[in-house]
C-alpha cells in the first residue's frame, strides 16, 4: 500500500513579508516523515479569505490530508476557521464544548472571555476539536483538513494530538552515506543507481564543513531489502 | 500604481522530508519587501517534473514575477531547468556562453567539466542568464520566471543580480574577486571601501572548498567606471 499523502497550508501575512520566519513547516515535515506520511506540497499564503478557500479546496482534493497553520487567534485578521467552513460550505458558530474549554482557561488565569476571545470557539459544523494543551483555544479537523495554530509551541502540540489518529502506511526506511567527493563526481554513479532501483528515492545533499566537502546520499524506500542492496552498491562504488 | 506581485516556488525533496530547513524563502521575502514587490504566495514541491511544470504555469500566470529556488545542480534529480522549459514549450540545450563560464571556472579549479557538470549549461531557448559569482553555474530568467540555485549563498547572490532589474532601477554591473582570507580580515577594508563608494553595493560571500577558505567579494553598481575603480582599490588592498 502506498503511503498516504499530505499537503500543508501556512497562513499569515507576517511570513510573506519576511517579518517572521516560519518554523512549523520544517517541524511538520519531520513528523510526517517519521509517521510514514508523504508531504508532497506546502503553500504559504496571506490572511486572505479567497486565497484560503481556494487553497483548502485544491489541496484537500489533491492529497489524503491537509494540515493548516495560522489564523485561528482572536484578532480580526484571524479568518482561517470561517474560510475553511466556506471551503466545505458548512455553517460556523460558537460551539458549546469549545466555549467551555476557553471559559475554564480564562477563569483560571483571571482573564475575561471577551468577544474577541470567544471568536476562538467558532467551529465549523461537523468538525472534531483538536486539543490545545498550551493556551486552550482548540484547533479542529473537518473532512481531511486539520486546522492548527501558527504559534510554534501550540502547533507542535496539536500535531502531536492529531498524528496518531491518522493511519500511516509502511514507514519509510532510510539509510545514508557520507561521501567525500564533489557532487559532480557523485552524480554519474548516483544516476545509474536510480535507474537500477526505480522504487527507491535517492537524494544527494552536498555539504561543506571544516574545510572538507562532500555529500550525504540518502536512500529511502518501503522495502528494507531493496534499501540495503542499493546502499551496498553505493558503498562499493565509493569504497576507497 | 500598485506594487508588482510575486510568488516563489521552492523545489526540493529534502525540504519536504524535513531533512533540510529552507532559508531562501525568508531571505527572498525580506528582499522583495525592501524592493516594493508584494510576495503573495510560496509553494514548496518535490523534484517532480509534472509538479514543477504545473506550478510554474499556474504561478507565472497569476503573479507579475515568479522566483524559483533549487534543482539546477549537476545530479539526475536536478530537473528544474528542463521542467521550466517544458512549462513554456521551449527547447532546451547546452548554451555556449553558459558552457564557457563553466569551462573557465572548472579549468581554474583544476576540475573536470564532465557530463554531469555540463548539465548546468543547459538553458531554455530565449532565456537570459543570471550571474553566479560564487560557483559559476548560472541561473536564468525566462518570461517572468527567475530560476535560481537552492544553496543559500548562491541564491542570495543571484537575487542581488536579478532584483535591481525588476524594480525599475538601472541594471547593475558587477565584478567579483576571490580573496583567500578569513572574513574577519576582509571586513575592515571592505567597510572602508563601502564608505568611499556609497553608491555601490558590496557583498561578501564566504566559502570553504578543498580545505581552503576565503570569500567572494562582489561589487555591484549602475556606473561601470565606479565599479572598476572600487575593484582596483580592492585588488591593490589584497594584492599579495
Amino acid at each position: 500500500m502506498p503511503n498516504p499523502t499530505a499537503a500543508m497550508l501556512v497562513i499569515g501575512d507576517e511570513l510573506l513579508s519576511g517579518r517572521t520566519r516560519d518554523a512549523n513547516m520544517h517541524y511538520l515535515a519531520g513528523e510526517l516523515t517519521r509517521a510514514g506520511i508523504d508531504l508532497r506540497e506546502v503553500r504559504m499564503i496571506s490572511d486572505d479569505a479567497e486565497a484560503i478557500v481556494s487553497a483548502v479546496r485544491a489541496l484537500s482534493a489533491a492529497y489524503d490530508h491537509l494540515f493548516t497553520s495560522g489564523g485561528i487567534g482572536p484578532t480580526h485578521d484571524d479568518i482561517t476557521a470561517e474560510s475553511v467552513a466556506r471551503a466545505f460550505d458548512r455553517p460556523i458558530g460558537v460551539r458549546e464544548d469549545a466555549r467551555a474549554v476557553l471559559a475554564a482557561h480564562y477563569e483560571k488565569s483571571g482573564q475575561d472571555l471577551n468577544e474577541a476571545r470567544l471568536r476562538m470557539a467558532r467551529i465549523p459544523e461537523g468538525a472534531t476539536l483538536i486539543e490545545n494543551p498550551i493556551s486552550a483555544a482548540p484547533g479542529f479537523s473537518i473532512e481531511n483538513v486539520h486546522v492548527m495554530a501558527g504559534v510554534p509551541a501550540i502547533f507542535n502540540a496539536m500535531v502531536a494530538s492529531v498524528l496518531p489518529g491518522l493511519s500511516g502506511g509502511a514507514p519509510l526506511l532510510s539509510q545514508s552515506l557520507r561521501i567525500y567527493r564533489g557532487e559532480g563526481d557523485i552524480a554519474g554513479p548516483l544516476g545509474d543507481l536510480a535507474v537500477r532501483y526505480p522504487e527507491l528515492s535517492i537524494g544527494c545533499y552536498p555539504f561543506q564543513q571544516d574545510g572538507v566537502f562532500g555529500a550525504h546520499v540518502v536512500i529511502r524506500g518501503a522495502d528494507g531489502a531493496q534499501v540495503d542492496a542499493a546502499m551496498q552498491a553505493l558503498q562499493s562504488t565509493f569504497a576507497e
